[in-house]
Order: structure tokens, then sequence, then C-alpha cells
């Protein structure tokens, strides 16, 4: 079982426009015969180095249309072309270069980084079996700074905590999907409208929001939202990494604190994850 | 000669409407005299936690209105309260919080983090001198896939490097610039505009760029356009820390790579720097 | 499903004598109702903080005389307590404080920060089934410079790689084994000969070391010696994250580079990955 | 100006003995005229890959006796090479292998890597200027768990720390000093004197320690112990990024914690810097 990292930048223009892709590929394999490890014989192992040339010419001679379509050129590459290729897993993530406006006109070859949650996806097949297609979406922080609590928790002799009915909500999301064996969908259009999704569940409808009675249920809300309104996800896996903010007490000092001024708590830190499917 | 830093939350509410500011505050100091240090007499050293709840205290009297006006006014209250401090330097960055909006109507109470290129200051101040502000952009990520090149450059035996005229222009800026002694500016309405300049200059027009002979002509010209339009920035330095690409050649395997696919070269990488006034 | 992460120091004395272990504790929970996910019902939910407290109790009470003695005692203490848990997994880990020698003597109270492989732990446990022992080293880095090649593996159109019988062999080495159910091990004992296990098999016999055909048949040589040396393993995973190094070719200079100077090759890599374990 | 980073090994064999440096170099360069800034003319510009080369072919050529030796090197070639060159450089930092021991038998290829501290150098020289070399060793990470405290510091109304007489100290150092313009030191021998000096400032007697009565202290302590045990050293000045760690308060959880149990504080941290000399 092996797996190789390759970073690269795929260039491409329409007339003068240029667009660019830069990505992080990560491709795995698991070879049918495990003999370079038992015997020392290399004869059936594919290098990284092949790998990563195989990556490449992929992305030349294909292009990278989508992430998600990459993936899958990847895997079918691997499990055409080496049958001693027992599994393969195309992992593809995205540097998320913006194309840049001066006074909305958009620029013909200038881009800027902008990491608001990056966009990932896998491929992944056994021999003899079908290709499943997920993607995600990773290091996206929200914050809400209000409507938020945790009550009615469970309670003993090592309880501290007081039960809080106007608190931070703040973390880091960690979504990933799968959409099955269907490999003709619009990636981009999807994930586009999934990434709204999950916006809107976290925040609720802008003029009020919505309360969380946890992090747990905004994780759910997330997921049921997301299974509503986009038939093509099978199943969502969310992982929400929590920053806690406390309010700084600020009695010593003279002051009132109203919620003003809050610190991160740095340890302990917590984190939910659920999975959601649908009925089958 | 000791330096500490907070990081803190704070909010403020307008009606129902939510703002939040999220800061890294670094607070240096320099005493009059080094007995801490040589006799270990502590009697006029100002603990770290003594510098914490000063800072959040300014932060709940004050609120943070602007980055630049909190740095100045933990610099006056620093000097203005202890006589043993020869010198202070409060330097703050901001956690790129901004607001979600759904379907263009923005959230009351909802953010997300956006790390586009992040803003910081500094206000800096000996005593019996004047209070000096900075203001700046760090981990800002830009890229233009074409109009750049590196010819004419200095060659002897150790030259390999081919001259280019169309390659990728690629890197991570920091910017600082001086306001000098003026603290009335509106710093958010400024800031803004410089980062504009910043990218206006970078790329170029929309239409068609502009080319750059080299990165350090590139860090010139952003230094020239902001001292041009910004009359309130007195000097500015730039740094560019270079990200390199390589067109990968695909000889080998049968092809031609017509600046396609490109892979980041990881070392060796360069950074050019340059500070720029005005003349007095 | 939730998990969180605590950091403390447990610092004890035998006489004038002073000992510490500082640890990141990870308690992973799994409860047998998702009523807090579906319905937002917190009343069986253990708090963050909760959590935090017993950990904290826990190591006040027992010490931690291995951090797999305290890894057991936390899975006991949530599967005793709390009828709600359906599973529980700590995870344990050191931050590799070492005590300070002058001229070979011991001293009583000071430490240094010495990370050549951080050891950790974990103990897991479903309700009504049994409490499972793990234990392992992390970023453990090695190095051979010599008796190490990568020859005879499978080649195609896309292979570039030339074959190579005298290469550098370097990478981060993950291993994580399982002592079953058992309890009763000196775990401080055992980890100290596996991590000989791990170094001798890398590295060969001192004075002429061992010729690796790859890096798949490093791993499994460990794998191996760990499980002839020590009984009390009964699988053992091996990761290793390879750095590849490439000798500079110096032809276009003039000179010869008889694998005297190398660059390290940041992208691709490679990790291979193996589980071994024992017949039953 | 500009500045580069090139990571490479070298090897080198002595019989069948293999030696292994593994080094981070990073040449700064000012040139004479800013001409590429202002007009985009590359005529003078040496370009990152030349550096690059040039190192290469230096530790080629030297090899790295020792890393302030190479710094020397790559000081004199640019200086010598380059009239253009107004101001160099060179900064060069250790990845810290260490020879492999099999029951106290020394390996003869094999390497661990140990980063207890590491260590570097810089040599820098403007033209017509003499060469200053410094070196130092960074990221050493202290503790003592007692013979620490924090009394009789300065107190008003935003003070709320507690005097305390035993408390952890504990932190990570970073160390540089100039050993002027000598350039025919054993480096490598003062170098591990040194590192032994700060170790033995830092925590006294093995038997007893020594009382330190702050951070700042034991930071001049350090100091002065160097400059009088290593006539060689000009000026030493001593960084010293703190941790402080809370002894957890355990009353609401019904037990007494008699500094067993202790939290590191993430936020506020201080840090605190001295430069020492001699009288001249």
């Amino acid at each position: 079982y092996g797996k190789n990292t390759i970073k690269f930048l795929r260039l491409h223009k329409e007339g003068k426009k240029q667009f660019v892709k830069e990505v992080e590929v990560c491709a795995h394999l698991r070879l049918t015969s495990p003999q370079e490890y038992l015997d020392g014989n290399n004869s059936l192992v594919i290098p990284t180095d092949t790998i990563k040339n195989i990556v490449l010419v992929l992305a030349k001679k294909n292009g990278i249309p989508s992430l998600e379509q990459f993936a899958i050129d990847i895997c079918n590459h691997f499990m055409t072309t080496f049958c001693q290729v027992a599994y393969v897993k195309a992992y593809v993530q995205e540097v998320p270069w913006q194309r840049l406006h001066e006074d909305g006109v958009p620029h013909i070859h200038s881009f800027i980084c902008v990491p608001d949650g990056i966009r990932f996806c896998e491929a992944e097949q056994c021999r003899n079996g079908p290709l499943i297609v997920f993607a995600g979406i990773k290091d996206l922080k929200l914050m809400k700074t209000t409507q938020s609590g945790f009550e009615g928790f469970y309670k003993n002799e090592h309880t501290t905590l007081p039960e809080r009915h106007d608190r931070i909500l703040c973390g880091e999301f960690f979504c990933k999907w799968s959409y099955g064996e269907r490999k003709d969908f619009d990636f981009n259009c999807i994930w586009k409208k999934i990434r709204e999704c999950i916006l809107e569940s976290f925040a609720g409808p802008p003029d009020c929001g919505e309360y969380s009675p946890s992090y747990q249920k905004t994780v759910n809300c997330i997921q049921m939202h997301v299974l509503s309104r986009v038939p093509q996800v099978q199943v969502i896996e969310v992982v929400l990494n929590n920053t806690f903010y406390n309010v700084v007490d600020m009695k010593n000092l003279g002051l009132t604190n109203d919620k003003e001024v809050l610190v991160p708590v740095e340890t302990p830190y917590g984190s939910c994850t659920c999975t959601l499917g649908r009925k089958s």
C-alpha cells in the first residue's frame, strides 16, 4: 500500500484569457501481491516517479475540467493500464486561486489566493468494483456571534461548565459527501450549491439567524439541508472542530463585561463528527 | 526588553446587527533600567498578565474602531501610565472575519474567515519622541500567468538559468508603510485604497496586463503607485517571497508542453525587498 | 461522536528529585443514542469541559506511571461511570522531556525537550467488548547514506526513473502496534525495547549495515524483527514517509559529483504502509 | 536586496565510514546599484539559480568542515567574484542528524534526527568592511520544575497576578553570539562548550539547582556565564519565549492540587530579550 503527493499548475487559454488550476494530487495504490514487502521483489512496483509522470501527462492531455473528472481519469488510467493494481484512490485538492477584478472587470491573467474553504475530491475503486466519487470542502471557518447556546447537558460531580444560552459558535468545518457511482454530474455547479447550503444552514435567515442548541445539532442541520436540497448527494460526513471563547471576567478590574471581550480557549478543544445517509 | 502576545474577540452591536473584531496584539516594552536583568530586582517589571489585562480593558472601554487607533491607544496608555517605560510598540493583527451574505443580503451575526491578505498595524514611541503609525498587509498571494519574464541578467560560469520572456510571476507579498506622526486619518478607508493600489499595479490593466521584467521591478511599481496615489503614506517597504514554477519537460514522455503543465520549485526560493520613501 | 484534546503537565517528587510528564490526551466518545444530533436534546451529552476535568482528576489521583496505564484508566472511568457511552478511545502522547545531565550527573529538576521520535498510545473499548491497548512511536526520522537501492521495478512508457543501487534511504516513521487485551505488561520497558528493534532493523549491523532493496522491504524487516523479538506485540503497522534525495548533476558546472552533494526532492513524495500480524 | 534559501545534503567518507551534513543556506545580497528596481535593468542581477549553483559548488569543492567555515567561504566567494555586490550575508542552519549507536557501537552509515536545539551561524560583510562571524542555537526547549519564582514586581489597579516563589520555568531559547572578525577558531568545539554553558547556567548545580527570580535574570545569568567562560565570544543575545503553566484549581472538584497538575497558558505568552557585550 503506497501513496504519493504531486503538486502542479495547469494553465489553459481561451483567446487571450488565461485560466489556472493549481492542484495537489495524492494517488494511493494497493497491489494484488505484497511481494515487494515480503521478498524485496520490485517487479510489480510502480515507482513514485512514474505515478508523477502519469498524473502530469493526464493533466496535459485532458486538462482539469473539474477536480472530480480529473480524479476519475486517474483512477481509470491506473485500473486499465496496470493489472497488478488491486485498489486505487485519487485525492485531488485545489489551491483557491480566484481571478482578480478591477472595478468589477475581470482580469485576463491575474489571480489572488482566497482560502475561505478548500475544495477537494476523491475517486476510489477496487478491481471489479464500482468507481465511487466523493467531494468536499475543508478548512472552512465560520462564526456566529449569537443565537447559540448549550444547556440541559449531563451533569455529575465532575461538571463545572455553566449552562449558556448566548455563547459564540465558532469552528472549522470539514464536509465530505459521496455522489455514489455517477460520473456524469456537473460537479462544479453542484459543489457551489452544496457550499451555499452549508453556509445557509449554519447561519440561518440573514435577518434573524436560527438558534443552535449545540455544535452537534448544527452539524445535523447542515447534513439534513444538503441531503434535502441536493439529490445527487448519497451520504454526507461533517466534522466540526470547535473553537471555544470565554467571556473575560472583569470584576477584579472593576468592569462589567457584557459579552464584549472574549478570549479563545485553546485547550481543551473538541470536535464532533457525524455521517448521515439516505434510507435505502 | 520584552514582548507579549494576546488574542481576543471584541463584539459590539448596533441594534440587532452584530460586529466582530478578532485580533492578536503584541506589546513590546523596554524599561528605562535593566535592573531586572542584572540584579533580579523586579520592582519596575510590568508582568505579562498585567499587560494582558490592560489590553483587554482598553478593548472593552474604547472598542476597536480601527486597528491603528487601538495600537495608538495602547501606546498612549503605557507611556502615560508607567514612567519606567522607555519604549513601547504595539502590533495589532486581524483575523479576517467577513460578514456572510445570502443572495446579496448581509447576515446580522454570521461570519466567514477569508484570509486573502492579513491586515496589521504598528504604533511605536520612545519616551520624549513622536508616536509613529505603520500599517500593512501580509500573506497576500498573487499570481500572473503571463506578462512576466527575466532576461539580460548577469552571467558567468555558474549561470545555468535560461532567459525567459513568458514565465509565471507568483509570490507572497508583505507590504508595510508609515503614516508618520499623524493619528487622525480614516485608517480603514486608506487601507482599502492601498490594497487596491497594490493589486492594480501588480496586475496591470484588466484587458492586457503589464509586462514585468523582474520581481524587483514589480516591487518597485507597487511602491511608486502607492506613493503617487496615497499622499498619507510616507515610506513603503515591500517584501516579495517568490514561488518559481518550471514548465515540465515532457519530451521523454513523447509530448510537447507549451507552458500548460508546470511544477513549483520548492528550493531554491528567493525573496526581494525594497523600502522606498519620499524626497524630503 | 466527539473528541477532545487536553494538554497538561504532571509532576511528582521522590525526596527532592522531581519527575515530569507532559502529555496531550485526546478522548473520543460515541454515545448509545444520537439524540443530541437529531433532536438537539443534550441530556446525555458529556461536555468537553467535564471530560477535561475527569482527565485532570485521574492524572492527579493516579499519576501517569505509563502512558498506556493512563489511557486504560481513562477508558475504564468512562465505561464504568457513564452508561450512555457506547465506545471510548483514549489517545495519549508525550512531550519528550529528558532529564538534563551535567558531566554525567542527572539534574534533580531540569529537563530538555528531545523530540527524536514521539511516544504515544491508545486504549479503546466498545461497551461489552474487550479493552485493547496500542502503543507507538511517530515523527521518527532516520537516514542511511548508503546500502540502499531500488531496481527491477515495473517499467512502461511513463517510466523515467533510472535504476539505482546506491541511493539515500531517508524518511519519517510512524509505527503502531497492538498489545491485544493484556493490561499488565511493563509498558515502559517494552516500548524501549521495540524502539531499539526498529533502529536495529533499519540500520543493520553497525560495522556494515544491511542492503535495502526498497522502502517497502525495510518496512517489512522492521515488522518481522519486532514480531520475532517482542512476543507481547500482536500486530504492527508501519508507515514510512519517504524523503527522496537526488544527486545534483554538475556536468554543466564542469564538475563530477560522486554522490557528494544531493538535494531533497520535495514533490512528489511518497509513503508506504504495511500492517503485519501473527498467524493465529 | 534579495535572499535565497537552498537545502542540500553533503556526504563524505573516511574509509567505509560515512559522514553527513544536511544544511539550509540562506544568502542575502545587496547590490551597489538599485537599477533593477528602478529601471528594470537586470544586467547586474545574480539570479537565484546562479546563487544556488555557487553554494552547491562550494559545498562540493570545500565540504562543510564547520557551518561557520562554510558561511565564510560563501561570503568570500561573493565578495571576490562579483564587484556589484555591496553586502553579503550567509546564514547556515543544520538539520540535526546524529550517528546511530547500537549497544554503544557507532553505526558506519545510519543516522537519527535529534532536534534538541538547532545549530546555526551567520557570516556577513560590507564591501571594504570586515567579515564578522556569528553562531547560535535556536529551538532549544528547557524546563525547571522548581527553583523559580516571580515576586516583587510592579503593581497597580490592573494587576491580578499573584506573587509566586515556586513556579515552573519553561521556554524556548534563541541564543546568538558574535566571534568578531576572527575566522580561525575551532568553531565546532567552541559551539559545544557554549551549549554546555547555557544548559549549566539554566539548570544550576545538579544536586540543588539555583533559584531564578525571573525569566530576565535567567537570561542574564546565561549571558554572564558564556562571556566569562568563553573568551572568543564578543557579544551574546538571548531571546527566551516563555511558556507559562498554571496550577489547576481543583477545589470545585473536591481535591487539593499541590503543584501536581498544571496546564499550559497559551495566551498571553511573553518573551524577553537581552544583548550583552564586553566592555571595550
